[in-house]
C-alpha cells in the first residue's frame, strides 16, 4: 500500500477562493480504512477555517468534516469495517486515547491532543479534510451510517446533526421537556428535528418569522421572531433548554430569561469576541450557561442510529465541486436551506 | 394579641448611618411564631440594600436576615414549633405557596412574589430584618436549630451557610469531586467547611496567601493565591466545582479554565456590571457558568442538620448594637474573619 494521491478542492492561502488540487493521502495501515468519499458537507466553520477567524493553520487547506463514502480498503487489523460499508467521518480522525475524556468516550474534549479531520493534528502537521474523493481514517475514528439514511443526507450528521444531539441529549431533551433552538440555519434545524423525535416541545427562535413555515414542517411546535420584543415577555420562564446556534453576539441575558427555573442555555455557535452576561441572570434562577462541542465517536454513532431510526437527515441542496466558492458566498449570505453537500462524483 | 412595638436598629434613609428606633411587629396570628431574637449576622448584602444598590426599597430600613433565637409565642394553629424552641429565620418569610418552584420547595425561586424578611414583600410592603428584638414570622419559614450549634454561630448559617450549602449539594460536592472556593469571607469559609464536610478535596482561590493558615484550618486541603498568575497556569482543568463568592467582576475565562470537561462554575455573589464571558471556554469542555441564590426551606432545614451533624457554624464576631455602623465600615475593608452577629440582648 503506497501514498495515494487524491483529487481535491484547496484553499490555497487564507481567505482564498477554493480550487481544485490533488492532496496525498498516507497509506492504508494496520487499522485504517480508506473511504470514497461519496457526499462532503460544507459547514459555516469551514468558512471560518479558510478565512483564519480561529487562528492560524497550514495552507493549502482542503475543509470539510461531513463526510460520507463507502469502504474501499482496510487494514489487516481493521475489524470494525469491511469493503462496500456505508460509512461517515467527522470532525476529528484521532485523539490521544489516554486522557480521561478519551477513556470516557468524550474525545472531542481530548486533553492530550486532537487530531482534526482539517486542518491539522495536535503536532501541527496538516491534515486534509472531505472536500475530496477519498481518505484515510483509522477504523477507530469512523462511524456507521446505516441503512435508511441517504448519504448525502448523513453527511451534515456528522458535525451539525451531533452538535445538536449531543447537548440535547446530556441536558436531557425528551417528553414534558419544552426546548427551544435558536437560529434555523444548519445547525438549527438538525436541532429542531432530533428534540421533536427525542419528544420534547419545541419551539424556534429566529430573527424573524421568514422560515416559520420550514420550522413548522421540521417539527417545531412553536416559532417566535426574535426581533419582536413582545416575544421576551411572551416566553418569559418559559424553557427547560435553549440550544444558542447562532454564532454573533446574542444579548444572553434576555435570553436566559426565557429558562426556567434550573433551565439550561447551551451555546454551540459563538462568536469570536466575548459577550457580556449579567450574573443575577443565572443567579435569579439556579440557571446555567453552558457550552458544547460535537461529539465523541460512541455518541455519534449513537446520534446516526437515532436518525435511522426516525428517518431523520439533513434538508440538503447538493451541490457540484465547481460551486464550491458559490456555495461559500451563499452560506454567509444565509442562502442555503439547510446544508450544502458536495457530490463528488463532479470532481 | 396585638401589634407589637419593638427595638430596632434602622437606616432611616438610603446610605444613612443605622440607628436606634422601634418598629412595629403584626399580632400572631393562627401559624405565627413570635420569636425572641437572640442574634443577627451581618451579611455584606445588608449594605448593598442599605445602599440601594440593588434598586429603590423603602426605608426606613431594618436589615438583618441571618436570625436566630428562641420562640417566645405561637399561634393557635401552630404545628412545627412550641415556645423555647431555637429557632432562625433567613432570607424570606412568605412565597406564594403556588408555584412550580413553592411546591417544589425551591420558594426562594418563586415566581409567584417572594417575601424577603427585608426590605418588602412582593406588594412593596416594607418588612423589617433581623436588626430586632424580635420578629413574627409564620412557621412554614421558621426553621429549626439543632441542638449542637450555638445560636451565635447559626445565625449566619441562615444566609451564607445555605447561600453555600445550595450549590455545593446541587452541583454533587463530595468524595472524589475537587472543589474550588472563591473568596474567603462571610460565604467562603462557609464554602470551605461544609465542602469539606460533604468529603470534597477543597482548593481556596483567595487574592493572596494572607489568609492561608485560616483556609487549611478551616478545612482547605489547598490555598492558592489568585494574584499569582502561576495559580492559574498550575490548575488549568483541575476542578470539578468552582464555588465564586466574589461580587466584583473576576476574569470569568480564567476561572473557566479552571474547570474540568464537563465543571461548573457558580456564582453566588455577583457584581452590579455584566462580566464578558468568551463562550469559547465554555465550548471547549461542556463547561457551565451558573449562579444560585440561598436554598430552599426544606433544603435550608437539611442544611441546619448537616451542619449540626458536623459540628459546623460560622466563625463569628459578636458585637453590640451600637456597634453595627463600625462594623459596616469592617465589612466593607474585609476586616472581619468571618462574620459579624449582632448580639440583641446589647439593645
Amino acid at each position: 500500500m503506497s501514498i495515494t494521491t487524491v483529487a481535491a478542492y484547496a484553499a490555497p492561502a487564507p481567505k482564498a477562493p477554493l480550487e481544485r488540487t490533488t492532496v496525498s493521502r498516507r497509506p492504508v495501515g494496520e487499522h485504517d480504512v480508506l473511504i470514497d468519499i461519496k457526499f462532503a458537507g460544507i459547514c459555516h466553520s469551514d468558512i471560518h477555517q479558510v478565512n483564519e477567524d480561529w487562528g492560524q493553520a497550514p495552507f493549502p487547506m482542503v475543509p470539510g468534516h461531513e463526510i460520507a463514502g463507502l469502504v474501499a480498503e482496510v487494514g489487516p487489523g481493521v475489524t470494525r469495517y469491511a469493503v462496500g460499508d456505508r460509512v461517515g467521518v467527522g470532525c476529528f480522525v484521532d485523539s490521544c486515547r489516554e486522557c480521561d475524556n478519551c477513556l470516557a468516550g468524550n474525545e472531542q474534549y481530548c486533553t492530550g491532543g486532537l487530531t482534526f479531520t482539517y486542518p491539522a493534528g495536535p503536532d501541527g502537521q496538516p491534515t486534509y479534510g472531505g472536500y475530496s474523493t477519498h481518505i484515510v481514517v483509522d477504523e477507530n475514528y469512523v462511524l456507521g451510517i446505516p441503512e435508511g439514511i441517504g448519504l448525502a443526507e448523513a453527511a451534515p450528521l456528522l458535525c451539525a446533526g451531533i452538535t445538536l444531539y449531543s447537548p440535547l441529549s446530556h441536558w436531557q431533551a425528551g417528553p414534558g421537556k419544552k426546548v427551544a433552538v435558536v437560529g434555523l440555519g444548519g445547525l438549527g434545524h438538525m436541532g429542531v428535528k432530533i428534540a421533536h423525535a427525542m419528544g420534547a416541545e419545541v419551539t424556534v427562535l429566529s430573527q424573524s418569522l421568514r422560515k416559520q413555515e420550514d420550522g413548522l414542517r421540521l417539527g417545531a411546535d412553536h416559532f417566535h421572531a426574535t426581533a419582536d420584543p413582545a416575544t421576551f415577555t411572551e416566553l418569559a420562564g418559559t424553557f427547560d433548554l435553549i440550544v444558542n446556534t447562532v454564532s454573533a453576539n446574542l444579548p444572553l441575558d434576555d435570553y436566559l430569561a426565557l429558562l426556567r427555573t434550573g433551565g439550561t442555555l447551551v451555546n454551540v455557535g459563538a462568536p469570536a469576541d466575548p459577550t457580556p452576561v449579567n450574573m443575577f441572570s443565572l443567579i435569579g434562577g439556579r440557571k446555567q450557561l453552558a457550552g458544547s462541542m460535537i461529539g465523541g465517536i460512541r455518541e455519534t454513532q449513537e446520534m446516526l442510529d437515532f436518525c435511522a431510526r426516525h428517518g431523520l437527515g439533513a434538508e440538503i441542496e447538493t451541490i457540484a465541486v465547481d460551486q464550491i466558492n458559490e456555495a461559500y458566498e451563499r452560506v454567509l449570505a444565509s442562502d442555503v436551506r439547510y446544508r450544502f453537500v458536495i457530490d463528488t462524483s463532479t470532481f
